[in-house]
C-alpha cells in the first residue's frame, strides 16, 4: 500500500457519498449542435481540475462548499454524433437523481443539454420556473432547418414550463421575433425584482457563461461585446439565495479558446457560487 | 452546376451592388507605421469571417442590418513598405465613393488610413468635423522623425478640419505636449453633451479599438490600461445616431495577438453598432 | 465605381468559371462526429486565406497552380448537428461535379465527409480505387455506437469500393481488430510500388492531415505521434501523378489549435501540391 | 565605434546613475513557492520591455516619469529551489538600499519576496504599516505544512509592523479563517478614508496584480473571479499621494500565461502610476 | 442510483486494483528547482486526460496496454516550496512500491524526482543501472550553488549506481565539464549495442521529454534543438525490451507551453510505448 | 551600493568590451516590408533573453562560446515606417564595424537588412561572395512594384557581389522566374561540396531561419512546408568552419508567432553555433 498523500481528483470540497448527498454533480461533455465554436465538451474535466484553485469559503455567502453537501457524479459518456440518443441519455441519467430525491447541477457541455434537464425535472417538479443568464435569447424555433439547437433550447423549454415561467438576465444578442417574443412574454428581466413573481414557484437556473463580458469569458463558443461583470452576475445569485431552487446548470465554456486558463477558473466561480445559492 | 447551399463570403447582410448601396464597406490592410505591435493588415477580412457569429438585429438600435443598406466592396491591395503610394491608393478610392454619393466605412489597418479618408472626404464634404475614439492622442507632429505615423494621424487630420472641429473619446495616453493641445483646444470630451457643437458639422467618425479595455480588446498593437467598457462605447454612438456622420472608419484590431477570437468578435460588433448609428 | 486595386478573396490562381474548370474545390466545413477535438469546420475559409502566402510554381512539379485549371466553388452551409442531412447534401454536390464531367478536390471538414464524396463518385466512375493518407487506419464499424463517425469511414468506403482497392499510408494507430484488417486485406503501403497494383484503376486520394507528424501538423483533432515528414507525403504525391486521379479531399485541419498558423499553412501547400499530382 | 542610435535596454526614463536616484527599482524573479500556476520569475524582464510601449507622461497625476527621479538596478539572481537563501538575499540588498537612504520598488516575481522586503525596511523605517492589494488574504499560517509561502506572505508581514498597520484592499478569496482575522483587525478597506488612520505612518505599498478582475490579468497564478478595475485601482494610487510611502512592490504577474501581451502592458501602467504616488 | 455510462477519470486501460497490478503508475507533480521555465506540475493530470485519444493497441509491439497490467495510482500532494520534504515524499512511496514486489512507472514533474525513485529502487534492487534519455546532461555538481536541482539528478543517480551503469541517449547540451564526464565514464550511446553491456543488469529508463525535438515537445521547459524524432525513440524503447526493465519515468512534461496539446499528446504515447517495453 | 548578484541582461558569454573583440553582434529591429506576418522586429531582444537558457559549449564544435569573442552591441533604433532611412542607418554602423577591423553579426528583423549589410561590407571586403540560406529564392526584381522588399534582397545584394558568388540553401519556394534564375546562374546547393567553389572567397553568411522546416521555426513571418532540420542546417555550418567567414546574420525570427518560445530557443541556438563557425 502506497502512504500517500494524494491530491484528490473530484470537485474540492464535494461529498464522495451520492447516497448522502443533496445535490448531484454532473458533467455534459456534449457540444455537438454549436452553431460557431465547438470546445465545451472538455469543459467538466478542466472545471474540476481547476476547482483546486479556489477556496472553499464564499465571502459572499459567507458560507464554506462543504455546507453545501453535493456530489461529484463524473461525466456522461455519449454516443458522438448522434444528438438525440446524447439528449435522452442525460434525461434518463437526470430522471434517476430526481427519483432518488435529490437536485442535479450539471456541468455543460453546450447550452442543449438544459433541454432533457427540464424534461426529467419537469416530470418531479411541480409549479417548475426557469431563470436564464444568457447573451443570447436562445428563442429560436429551429435553425439551419434543425431543431435540436442550442440557439432553440429556451423557446422548447418554454414549451415545456409556459413562457410565463422564463425569466432572462443579461441577453443582449437575437433575432427580431426572438426580441418580439421576449417583450411578449416580459420575460427579460432588468432588476432584482423582475424575479419577485416566481417567489413561490420551484426555479431551476440556467446559465450560459456567455452572459459574462467576454473580456471575463473569451473562452466561449460565441462570445458577444457587452456583457455582465462577474459581482453583477454574482449579485443575482445572491438575490436567488431566497427562492426555491430545485436544479441548475452552468454550461458554454470551450477552455482551449483562452489559453490563459482564467475563463476556466471564473467558470469555476460561477458554480461555486450557485451552488451557495442553491 | 452545384445546388449548394454555399457559404456567403462577404459582410453578413451587406447589399451586394455598389451602385445601390448607400455606404462603401473598404477595408484598408495596412500596418505600416505602428510604433509597437503590428498585425492589423489581417483584420478586414478575419473581422468578415466574424460577422457571422453577429445578429444582424441590434436591440439597442432596434434596427436590422440590412436597414442600413451597406455594400462590402472587399479589402485593397498595397504596395508592402511604401507608405506614401499606401496613403495616395487609400485617398483615390475613398474619392471615387463621395464622386459616386455615397459614404466609407473604412476597416483597418492602422490608425494611419483615417488620414487619406479625410484627406478624400474634405473634398467632397463642406463643415467637417472629426469625432475621435482612441486610448492615444495621436497628436504628435512626428514620431522619431516620421511625420507619416499613426502617432500623428489626428494631428494632421486637424489642419485639414480645423483643431476647433476635432473631439476626442477615450483618451487616456499621450505626450505632455499632446494633453497640452487638447486643453488649449478642447478636444476631450468627458459626456455626451460635450459633442452637442457638433451638431450641425458633417462628422467623421474615426474608432481606434485600442479605446476599449485592454481585458475587452487585448488583440491590438498598443493596449493601454484602464480604457472604456463596450457598453459605454456604444452609449457613445447611440448619442451619435442624432447627427449627419458622412464617414466613418474602425481601426488597430491585431487578430493574431488574441488567439481566443474574442477581441475579433467585439470588433465586429462595434462595426455593426456604429453602421447602425450612421 | 472604386479603381482598387482589390484583393482577391478566392483560391489563388483559381479559375473564377466553375464552367471552363476541370476540377472544383469544394469546402466542406463539417466537424459534428469527431471523437476528440473538433475544430476543423473553420479549415477551407482559414486555407483560403493562407493560400495567398504561396507561391503558384512547384518546384517539384514543375508547374503552376495555373495549369492545373481549378474552380474555388466555395464553401457548402450544413444543418449543424444533423449528420445524415450533411452527408446527403455532400453527396448530391459531388454528384453535380460528376453530372458536369468534372473532378472533385474536398477541403474538410472532418475526414467523415469522405464517405459521401465516394459513394458519389462510386456512381460516376467505374473501377474505383482509395489511396488513404492517414495517422489511423479509420476502419472501426462504429464509434460508442455510432455508424457515421470519421473513425469508420474508410471502412464504409470500403464496402462500396472493395476493401480490396483501399491502399493506406502514413497509419500508425488503430484497434487491434482494425490492425488484422489491415493485414488481411494488405491494405497498408511501405512503399511506392506497394502502389502500382492500382495503375490501371481510378484513384480518389483522400489526405487526413495527421498523417503528418504532430510536430508539422499540431492543428489536428488528433494529433498522433510519429508521422511523415511533409517532404515523404510529397514524395508519394509526385509518384501517383502517373496515376489516373478522379477526385481527392485533404481533411482535417482544425486551425484554432495551432495559433501560430504554420498547421494551416502546410495544409495549404498539401493541396497545392496535390492539386499538381492531378 | 558605433553611431548608432540604440534603443535603451532599462526601464523607460530612468536616472541611469543609482547615486543620485531616490528610488531603486530592483527586479526579484523568484517563484518557487506558489500553489498554482508559476512563471512570475520572467516578469521583470517582460515589464521592462513593454515599459518602452508607454509614454512618460500620467495624464491622472499630471507628472512625467523623469519627474520621479528612479534608478532601475536590474534583476537579482537567485539560487533556484532555495527559498531561504533567496529570501536573505533579497532582505539584504533592500538593506543596502534603505542604508544608502533610498526607497526600493521592488517587481516580482511573486509575493512571497514582500516579506525580505519588510523585514529590510523595518530596520530602517520607523513606524510602518503596510498597504495591500490582492485579490488573497494571504494570511495563512503555513501552506501545506510551510510557513514560507506566498499565501502566508502578509501573515508574517503583520507579525512585524503589527496586525493594525495592515490595510487591505481588493480581498475576494480566503479561507473562513484568514476572513475572520480580517474582521478582527479590521483591515479590510471598503472606501478611500479607510486609509486614513495611516496617515502619519510611513506606508509600504504591496500590490498583487491578481487584485485586478481575472479580465484585465489573466497573466497570473491565481486568477481569482470579481477584481478591481485598473481605473480603480488608480484611483486608489491617487488617494495615496498624500500619505508617506517608503517603499512599494508589484508581484505577480506571470507573462507567459497572457500570450497577447496585455497583462504585462497592465502591469507595466500599474507600476508607473504607482511610482507617480510615490 | 445514476444508469450512466460515465466517462472513465483514470489513465486508459489501468488495472483499478493496485494490488494485482504489477506496475504502479505514480504522479509526481513537483517542478520547484527548474532552471528556465516551469509547469511540469501540470503534466500528470493533463496526460492522464490526453490517455483518452489514444488507442490501447501498439502496432510497434502488437500488443493491448492491458496486457501491461498497470494500476493508476494518482498523483502525490507535495509540499510547495519545499524541496527536501518532496524528495522524502517520494523515496517513500516508491520503496512502498517495491515492498510489495511491483515496479514504479513515474511520471513528472521535473527530473529531480528521478533521484528519490533510484534511492527507493536501489534498496530493493541489486545490480540497478540507469538509461536516461535527455537533451542535457544533468551531470551538475550543482547549480547557482544548489545541489539539489534537475540540472544535477544524474550526476547524484550515478553516485548511487556507479557512473559506469548510466548510458545516455539523446544528449546534445552541456557544460564542457559535463562533456569530459560522460567521455570519461563512456555513458553516451549513438547506436542500439551501446546498450548491450547493460543486458544482465536491472535497468531503470527515465525519459526527460527534451531528448526529442522541439518541434515534437514545445511543451517542456529547456527546449533545445537538434533532438530525436519519436521514431527514432521507439526504436530505442523497442530495442529495450529485451532487457530487464525493473522501474521507468517519464518527466518534464510542461504541458501550458503548447496550447495546440500535441506536446501532451506525444508524452502520452511516450509512455504507452515505455509501458509495453517493460 | 547594492551587493547583487544580478542577472546579466547582454548576450550570454559576450565579450563586454567593443574595442576589444573580434566580432560584433548588431540587433536589427526592422519588419517593415514584410509579404505576410511581421513581427521579427521583437526578435533580437527576446533571442537576448533566451541566450541564458543556452549553455555556453558546443558539443558539435566542442568549443565555449568564450573562445568566439564577440560583443553584444544592442539593438539599432529606427525611424518606423521609412525603408530607405533604415536602410541607410544601417549601412553606416555596419560601415563603422569594419572601419574598425571588426566583422558583424546581425540580429534581424526582416531579411531586407541584409541588402545594407552587404553594401557595408563590399566597400571593405574584396572578392565577396554569399551562402544564403533560406525557403525562399528572394530573387524577385521587386514585389507589388516596390523595389524594397524583403523578397527581392538576394537579387540586390547579387547585383553587389555578382550572381555566380551567391550560393543558396534550404531554398523551395519561389517564382517561375526566380527558379530559372537559380537554374541559370548554378546558385543552388545540393551537397556541401557545390560549396567548394567559394573556398578562396570572403564569405557573408546570411541565414533566414525559414530555411527550418515549419515545425521548428512556426515563429516567423512566412513558414513553408518542406524544410531542413536544425541537424542539417548545422552540418552546413560544421562545413562552413573551414571557410573564410567575413560576417553574418540571422534574420526573420517573429517570436510572438510562436507561444511556445521554441522558435524562439531554436533561434538562439543556431546563433551559437554560427557564431562557432565565424
Amino acid at each position: 500500500m502506497l502512504r500517500g498523500p494524494f491530491l484528490d481528483r473530484s470537485w474540492m470540497a464535494q461529498n464522495p457519498s451520492y447516497d448522502s448527498a443533496d445535490i448531484i454533480m454532473l458533467g455534459l461533455p456534449f457540444d455537438g449542435t454549436v452553431s460557431y465554436r465547438s470546445g465545451s465538451r472538455f469543459a467538466p474535466e478542466q472545471i474540476r481540475l481547476a476547482s483546486w484553485g479556489l477556496e472553499e469559503y464564499s465571502p459572499v455567502f459567507d458560507k464554506e462548499l462543504a455546507d453545501v453537501n453535493f456530489h461529484d457524479a463524473g461525466d456522461l459518456e455519449f454516443p458522438l454524433g448522434n444528438t438525440y440518443k446524447t439528449i435522452e441519455q442525460i434525461r434518463l441519467n437526470v430522471e434517476d437523481i430526481y427519483k432518488d430525491g435529490k437536485k442535479v447541477f450539471g456541468i455543460g457541455g453546450e447550452h442543449l443539454v438544459t433541454l432533457p434537464e427540464i424534461q426529467a425535472v419537469s416530470r418531479y417538479v411541480d409549479n417548475l420556473a426557469i431563470v436564464h443568464f444568457d447573451a443570447h435569447t436562445d428563442l429560436r424555433e429551429e435553425y439551419l432547418g434543425e431543431e435540436m439547437s442550442h440557439s432553440a433550447v429556451i423557446r422548447h423549454c418554454s414549451k415545456i414550463v409556459g413562457a410565463e415561467n422564463i425569466k432572462q438576465i443579461g441577453i443582449r444578442s437575437g433575432m427580431k421575433e426572438e426580441w418580439e417574443f421576449m417583450k411578449k412574454h416580459n420575460t427579460l428581466c432588468h432588476k432584482f425584482s423582475d424575479l419577485d413573481c416566481l417567489k413561490c414557484k420551484n426555479i431551476f437556473v440556467t446559465v450560459d457563461l456567455d452572459c459574462l463580458d467576454t473580456s471575463i469569458m473569451p473562452g466561449t463558443g460565441t462570445p458577444e461585446a457587452g456583457g455582465m461583470t462577474f459581482k453583477e452576475l454574482n449579485d443575482w445569485f445572491y438575490y436567488l439565495k431566497d427562492f426555491n431552487i430545485v436544479g441548475a446548470d452552468v454550461v458554454e465554456l470551450a477552455p482551449d479558446y483562452d489559453s490563459s486558463g482564467a475563463s476556466t477558473a471564473v467558470a469555476t466561480k460561477v458554480i461555486r457560487e450557485l451552488l451557495m445559492a442553491m
